[in-house]
């Protein structure tokens, strides 16, 4: 079970409202590549995983991208605070507007809703470990570009900070499927399906 | 942010594997009204809430859910587990096998996986209890639907507690949609858009 | 079975075409809480309605709904009416008219075409209403936003006639809800599947 | 707008329950060929249709159809009708009714929620009558392969009444083809966007 | 199988990069009547086609729309070379640009991933041959609409000559109907499923 | 742009037609780790790949997909071949045999139509890579679960040869992901996006 302790991992303070930011960093929160579908990822891999210590680093990280979620969560929200009529035309926001107010939903950039399809779960040591590496790599493209977009030094801090932690899973994952590849039998190289096989 | 405790809010221990309820019951964890989606909903709604005791209300409910999602996902898991190729065709499981072996999908009973579409997060008081209200009723109606094609009391012991559990949850709602009526200026019933308007 | 009537619920006749409005409007046509999933879901969840009163208030208001949805399809006409290219770019509808060209398709105000995973069916009585409930809100969010971003008084009065006819359709559900709770045997409550268990 | 009379087109009385035929049925209600999808496509598509005579076929045969839906959800309902747990599990309705109970929800025999994907409105006469006469045939397929499955003389009768709908509708949309297509200019066939051009 | 020619079907060297343009044009790769959606729907079609001349047809065609695809590809790709943080914002290419950068994604123009539900496969000559009519249509009527939003010459002869063979395709499948009318036996008019009656 | 060539990589000869099978082989045509997909999203990133040896690589092993998807549509086709209505029901294809007949159509197991949200294209050398190698893997162990349901050895050869391929092209991909990482700058790691950065 999940404790909600009241803090962020890293404090998201945005002195300056800007809507059009919010529309690429919702990517973020409900993208193809962001936080809600690393957390989910992780945290339903772990039951098929055969391997305690990583079954707890898919736990582990898997939590911290729930709070990873939750900031990026807090960005858009600060990004869009106290938005006038006019604002939300300036920022090109109509169509996400007329449906969320301003609201958090998790959705695409493009407006997509979330879609599970966008993740896998294979119940494979193997795959699921290939997957979580790729997964990890393409959140941090997504950071990039939103570096590339953004020049507000409050919301490149809480970026650069979220796009290290990306850099340091993929090391990590990267660590687990050496781990998981040594203690395969030769014979199951790449045939393994541990929920289903033991 | 989130801390993870190992264990669970009420204990899963299932004697016998019984692929064929799995199928049914993965629709509580990534289903149209499962704990996924009650999950995020509520964990996004609370952005743009601007009562602090409903906002509260919702992280508190939203992390709850997050470890019946938890819950659910271990059911599935020990539904599943140690099954045969024989047991996936009894137990008419082929479809799901072959995508994610005995791994825990985020999906519809159908196959569907889970969408963002099946929530809404409106930035309106009003708008997004009653959506609660609706999410609350709905998972209940779920949890029934499972009692009645299952017989195995180590699974319908842990289905009972989370639908009471979600009995409880919408009458917390109910209060606190009562709570923001009375609230509610006279001239902005039913427009109130708090993250916008203030 | 329908029969059609050649007039509008309320009229409508837009003066000043303008395409960058529509563009917000098409969500009350196809978006995740139009007109288009208000009356699906009426007329869907009265099959599995016991209580006459009720399957006939759904039958109603469905219907209803069908002639909003021919309204707002023709809101959406009117503005997109005789545009010349240089009006689709400076309106930013390039996207919609590349694959719709000035026809009237049923989707978010994003471009997702529209979905049933938007709305729900459950053959239970309260959790049915509940729904319904819901989606009334949150239709009348979306007319509350749409009145924010546009200051045309044609397209603004039939969007006030049609926001005001949510509320009694809110209304009307609300005292359905009290009717079948009063209805339901004491130890049945909260557990009621009426096409099921009859 | 439009009203309702309270009779089918064509009277549906099913004497004995099946709910393995009505998992497939119900593709007619909200399959990628059935009447949702026919009924939404031909009543969106009219606004943009600049032929009086072809706008008023769109809008007969949009309104029958809709009609066609309420006979395909009465016999959904009539098939799912006081059902026994042991029904469900016996007619392989599980993942159905976990979600649905004994509700007619818009989907795919699959499961796959109804998506306005599976349809198009273009704006261009030609294109939209081209993909009218395809869901015509797409729909008669359908009820040819639900004749190839079920053997109920009650629901064959209402089958083929609505498989023979379709053939009609089919040679009255060929009968607009060839009235548009006589109407183009000759310099501008192929290239004729109505709404847009005049 | 399939061969790869390192060469297009029609030239693409497009002098101005443009990303507004590429941002249209996508829907022509991955949209909901594009190049993906026509080829696959040929070749996957042709397995259950009984007739050998239009199996080759249905083959012929497939293979080159994929050669389609690649030039719109190419054409999406020299659009968006090269750009500048500063082009990306004038473009309005944002939303696209933070998930996938300057790569070439199969989506609508909206963002929406392609999807199979925009197509269909129904094993039945007569429908099939319609369905193809009705996307040799929708895709001409897509190319229509970009060359009235564009003025580039090096694009819009690309795009006339990708026009140019939808039409073509459109005469080639009225044939095909045609002389799958002629052989179908009267009896089974509108009833044939050869895959399956033979 | 691409020839077809009348033969198959690997031939495909099934001397007992058997639906229940083709219901699971049906993943590797249109599932989320399937032909389709691997060869759609191979195709796709080239154009963004700055490297002339990898982009060649892509193209190589995405027009190699593209006949090992042709050879799984002809195995789903054989395995259907001449069904008699019972067989349908036996198989337990009712739901694919009412929208398809007995056409090949992409779409998962479960019945999803096949979506491009299953897929990325990044733009990024080393995400892109990582997402193809995490493919491999993926499109692996979907193999690997149907020779657990499979003992037919004309099927299970050809899976067997398939499942090789994909052995192959993640050591293929892993050898590219070396070669990308040794020439990028070491200041540029893991921020590189060529497309956009050259």
């Amino acid at each position: 079970m999940f404790v909600y302790q009241k803090k962020l991992e890293y404090p998201v303070r945005i002195s300056n409202p800007n809507p059009a930011l919010a529309k690429i960093i919702i990517s973020q929160y409900g993208g193809p590549d962001g936080e809600l579908g690393a957390s989910l990822r992780y945290l339903s891999q772990r039951y098929s995983m055969p391997y305690p210590e990583i079954k707890g680093l898919l736990t582990d990280i898997g939590t911290e991208e729930l709070g990873h979620l939750e900031m990026v969560g807090t960005l858009v929200h600060q990004l869009t605070r106290n938005m006038k009529d006019d604002d939300v035309k300036k920022a090109g926001l109509e169509t996400y507007f007329v449906d969320h107010t301003a609201g958090v939903f998790p959705q695409f950039a493009s407006g997509y809703p979330w879609s599970a399809a966008t993740m896998q779960v294979t119940g494979d040591v193997l795959a699921d470990l290939n997957e979580d590496l790729a997964a990890e790599q393409k959140a941090r493209v997504t950071y990039d570009n939103i570096l590339r977009l953004s020049d507000d030094p409050d919301v490149n801090n809480v970026i650069r900070f979220l796009r290290e932690r990306e850099i340091v899973h993929y090391q990590r994952f990267g660590e687990a499927l050496r781990l998981a590849t040594d203690r395969l039998d030769q014979k199951n190289i790449y045939a393994i399906n541990p929920a289903f096989d033991k």
